[in-house]
């Protein structure tokens, strides 16, 4: 998506240690009429997939999955990484690493909220390594619920993660898709 | 407004320990159509008020905030409960108590984001005792930047934060204002 590709290019901010930031317009701050052309574009590319709910982990991905939702007229499902007082019952759980906050955590949903009725649509600001996109196919597949597949913002695509995942058979469509990318060289697209 | 009254009280769980459950569709699993009904209302009330930004606090609020922004056209930007490696450079803080979690920590945003030009719209799931959104104030207090109100979808009001934030001048607006609730008599709204 072209649109993408120039968002990133003019307001990304890349450091270094492989970071991108986008919290002028993703994450952070969400532009969201931005995000709704984007949502636009999930649409187009998912609209006819029978997608039953949107799954996404929390904290940056929410605003993103509920934004893309309106289209799809769905409900959103967000993981959480830790336990609240407010989620007693039943849950699946998935292990995930993040390589941004540099820590091991479970992720989980109430086992009353996703299931195998359920067609899943996954939503994600970042496809990296794919640790998070695991996780939501982890509970997934413990939920018995089908996956249409998963749509991302922005996918660094030399870190493989996204590849190895489509290699699964899982369908991930990524509105950019990152090839390479330095402070002094700035990104380029796939 | 009479729609999210008539949702509570259908599926709204309520538990020993003032604790009402909304986890089917307002937080963890976001009734996504129905939320965007709840944001035409806010815009309803807030719309001829000039709203730049709407301003939340992760991670339950930024669903709605996002929603709430589409009538609106504008941004919505959330305040971090901790610091994350993507969030360099300056930031303005807050603290806030939370009940829920019986915890204590730092709110934040980043100094770029929110400044004198903004008319910021407040928005959050519940207003208990207020602690939340008296945390936002400060934000929007430290960063010069003038508060239009605040937009909740439900409040407590028999807690008493709103109409502590209320006496301050500001104005609150509730979709849904609970009187009284209990495990034994349910919801009695005000």
């Amino acid at each position: 998506m072209k649109l993408m590709e120039e968002r990133v290019r003019r307001d990304g901010l890349i450091e270094n240690g492989d970071v991108l930031k986008v919290g002028t317009f993703l994450n952070q701050t969400i532009d969201v009429p931005f995000i709704c052309e984007c949502a636009e574009e999930f649409y187009r590319l998912f609209g006819n997939e029978g997608v039953t709910k949107i799954l996404t982990i929390e904290a940056s991905g929410i605003g993103l999955a509920c934004l893309t939702a309106v289209p799809f007229g769905v409900p959103v499902l967000f993981a959480k990484k830790s336990r609240s007082s407010n989620m007693a019952g039943g849950v699946y759980t998935a292990p995930v690493y993040s390589f941004t906050h540099g820590t091991q955590h479970e992720i989980m949903v109430p086992d009353t909220m996703l299931g195998p009725g359920d067609r899943v649509l996954l939503i994600d600001d970042f496809l990296a390594k794919g640790e998070a996109l695991h996780g939501l196919l982890t509970l997934c597949e413990k939920a018995g619920a089908s996956v249409v597949g998963a749509g991302i913002f922005i996918e660094k695509q030399y870190q493989g993660g996204g590849d190895e995942i489509r290699a699964m058979g899982i369908r991930v469509e990524s509105l950019a898709k990152i090839k390479s990318m330095s402070v002094e060289d700035g990104v380029e697209f796939c």
